[in-house]
């Protein structure tokens, strides 16, 4: 199993033209280095322990080499890669342990208590806020061990009278959706991780894809869990809703690995759709296309895909060169998709079309939303160019009610621009919707001078205070991490906090399972 | 501010002549003497212990009078009123305190902490899972104060933008949904407590009401909690959905009491519908009709009340005799239910009515729905004439995935037939559907005998050790109170009753609220 490629140069996108044409307006593309061959630290485990975890999911899934161990450490945050191509490995796993089962997990489990080792599950390693970096120092620990997944990818089960399908954690999106496919069904989850990130992840950080207009954020498909924690066995969701007291299941899903290892994921899947079509609306302004997205969330009449660029997006669609951003701009383009039987299809498309008609919006024809399809996951790609031309790039998220969505961009963008200083470009979209607010992902520009890591990480700073000050959620489906965790007090309160303490104590006594994410 | 008055004799209902007929059919009804008079325990707590209280929320809202003891003994089961009849006021509360605020419920909160007094929120009154019932043994408490909420009964605030609106908890249904027309909008939660059942109770027990199919569980509803614990606020809900870290609105939604004093709730309100039409449709079967409803649900297609009565229900009709149950009963009756704006209406009654009739439903007309409509909150009126003509009638509900659908309601209805014997009816419906499973709610009618209680507790029993031997919930919306607490366990396991009671001790160390309740 590959690691994810976004920041491997191998797999680097090249700059397209019209991006470095766009970047260079704004600011002078240079070159950099690539990154330095640097050896991971040495291991901190001694060869008892070593054979320990051999013992437990044989000789060939206990792996120590460098590369793997490089390819494990940390995540693909832009702090990740600039750290990374700096030499800075100190966050490496000292072994990589690959359990095929989750027996084999429980058994991992208790043998890193007994040994004090932490344990950080992995399953794409697309994490973008720091939720693979474990402090050892917080737990008197002798080590840390990368859990990965990857061994756990089987399609458990399938009950097609209730439309559910059970997935082992290590699957990745693509993976799922071709097992799923094989009997005409799909999840339906495409968030930019998709190519790399997997089911277990989706589950543990509450994830959210694209079509989560149509289809809901990952953590609303899942009506069962199956959990291993240091402190037994969990299986949740005896039925898809219930008044059997407090809802277990939201108190693993977004647990980050600090809970427990999610070793099986029961999902809502649907029919494979007959029929997909995407197409673009434009409007005068971003307020003006966020209002008739609120209009149709709260007449409950949603496409599959929405999505709405703010007026810098729209007109730079950094994010995706090939397409929206195409000529004749003006305003703020929004993306429908449509997807299911031709008859359902045909309905919904023509209810939609008739609000935003209604609603002000000008048609722009299937071309700029046919672009968005065949380019939606490629931004990550294109980051690492824009790195190697010494451009500081990287992406946030956040979530609020409606009437506080223009109070938070606003808030946001600033805190971005005043910190960052001339030069920085901040694009905004709105691609997850509900009937009482939506989420808004920044992406941010900017030269990264002699020192791009020590210029973002006080902006990131400045952009979460915003976030704080302005009363929204801290992450909207990006997770907490470490990145996140000097904020969520303030989101929570310190009695929720303390809610998350006691269950850590609970499920995992001796602390071992991602030390030092989440949980302030 | 009355007490519910289902159970209070001079508000039951007459037994309707067509239910008299259909019952003697089956068993022949007696006449059973009314309660009796009987008093109350004396008050187990001291002079300043009352002082302290009336210190806290004023002199005329600490009351300690037998009547108001006696209306907040225990809720509204039928074990419930059959103790009350036969003199047992064993569990009545010491005294009823009735806070104004947040902050008086915080204060009264610290007072019962440090005297050792446990504290049970009461709303409506209308538990039938054995909610209100304090176990002082368990925590070496001084006695009980029923901390009734129905002085908190504002509309704090709307926000037309986000379509939310905050509610204190002490508004009964009807109550806040006055309040909410009076702004041209709604809530749309009406389960059949409407009447009597608040805000926070709703929100307490996840209560799941009659138009669930198209607006959706209270706990759907809920973006927003303010919680008064004894170790401090909780304030949660900066967005409508986030990654940031487990959500515990979830852990306080559904916590019965026993985690904190719900002291505002922020909800997603809608447009007063314009139109409202409700209608009846006919199936072969009771499986015929529900797998109409999967198919509706599973296509996203559902409209806003769906419900299906069995063979038993349709021909009987025990819980509306004034309506559904009427001439040329065959097979079984679903009642479907469309409100919006007109043309929302039209489209969907279009559409359900194509697949409907494409699935073998026969329109019945909109009288049996307009039936349905116009008696929806009567059944527990009724229940008091049948106890008091010596027929023992009980409700009891479970959900469970749709391929598990008729193991569990053949489990269910057998289990009760045989605990009871001879002459017990047994009729359920199908009123609350989700894409992957549905609720069964089962209405119980057997000759009482001498001893209905003890003639009910081992079907009770019985019925709950088939509904966790078919693996379904223990309860989709009457919670779990101290009732289903013996199989809680088996529905979340022994891991996750340990974190419900390391939840319990972070928030309420001293363990005063609602002692015995939820937590095995």
């Amino acid at each position: 199993m590959p690691a994810t490629r976004w920041g491997d140069p191998a797999y680097a996108t090249g700059l397209p033209d019209g991006v470095r044409d766009l970047v260079s307006l704004v600011f002078p593309i240079a070159d950099r280095p690539a990154r330095e061959d640097v050896t991971v630290p040495a291991p901190r485990l001694g060869d008892e322990q070593i054979a320990g975890l051999r013992g437990i999911v044989g000789d060939d899934h206990v792996v120590l080499d460098d590369a793997t161990r490089r390819r494990r450490t940390r995540g693909k945050s832009t702090p990740d890669l600039l750290r990374q191509r700096s030499g800075d490995l100190s966050d490496a796993p000292d072994v990589v342990v690959r359990p095929a089962s989750h027996d084999e997990v429980v058994a991992v489990l208790g043998y890193a208590q007994e040994q004090r080792i932490a344990v950080v599950p992995f399953g794409g390693g697309t994490a973008v806020t720091g939720g693979l970096v474990a402090d050892l120092a917080s737990g008197d620990l002798t080590g840390m061990l990368s859990l990965d997944l990857g061994r756990m990818r089987g399609l458990l089960g399938i009950d097609t009278v209730s439309s559910t399908a059970t997935l082992e954690p290590g699957l990745r999106g693509p993976e799922a959706e071709a097992l799923l496919a094989a009997h005409g069904l799909m999840l339906g989850h495409f968030p930019q991780s998709f190519e790399y990130a997997t089911i277990g992840g989706f589950a543990a950080t509450r994830s959210s894809g694209q079509s989560s207009a149509g289809y809901g954020r990952f953590d609303k498909m899942v009506v069962a869990l199956r959990v291993a924690t240091p402190a037994g066995e969990v299986r949740l969701g005896a039925s898809p809703s219930n008044a059997s007291g407090p809802d277990l299941r939201e108190i693993f899903l977004g647990s980050e690995g600090a809970f427990g290892v999610i070793t099986e994921v029961t999902v809502r899947v649907r029919p494979l759709p007959e029929v997909k079509e995407y197409e673009g609306w434009r409007w005068s302004s971003f307020a003006a296309g966020a209002d008739a997205m609120r209009a149709l969330a709260q007449s409950d009449l949603l496409p599959t895909v929405l999505r709405l660029s703010d007026e810098n997006e729209t007109m730079i669609n950094l994010a995706d060169p090939s397409g929206i951003g195409g000529e004749g701009n003006a305003g703020c383009l929004m993306i429908t998709g449509y997807e299911g039987t031709p008859a359902a299809v045909a309905a919904k498309k023509a209810a939609v079309t008739a609000a935003l008609t209604e609603l002000g919006g000008t048609p722009a024809g299937s071309e700029p939303g046919e672009a968005w399809a065949h380019g939606r996951f490629n931004a990550p790609y294109l980051r690492d160019s824009l790195l190697d031309n010494g451009v500081l790039v990287e992406t946030l998220e956040t979530v609020t009610f409606w009437s506080n969505r223009e109070n938070l961009y606003t808030r946001v963008k600033t805190a971005l621009e005043e910190t960052l200083g001339e030069g920085t470009l901040v694009l905004c979209h709105v691609s997850h919707v509900y009937a009482t607010g939506c989420s808004l992902y920044f992406t941010v520009a900017a030269p990264g001078g002699e020192d791009p890591l020590a210029k973002w990480l006080p902006a990131k700073a400045a952009a979460c205070e915003a976030i704080v000050a302005a009363g929204a959620s801290i992450t909207h489906h990006h997770a907490v991490g470490t990145d996140h965790k000097p904020y969520l007090t303030a989101e929570i309160g310190e009695v929720g906090v303390d809610v998350l303490r006691a269950v850590k104590r609970a499920v995992d006594p001796a602390g071992i399972l991602n030390p030092g994410v989440l949980i302030p």
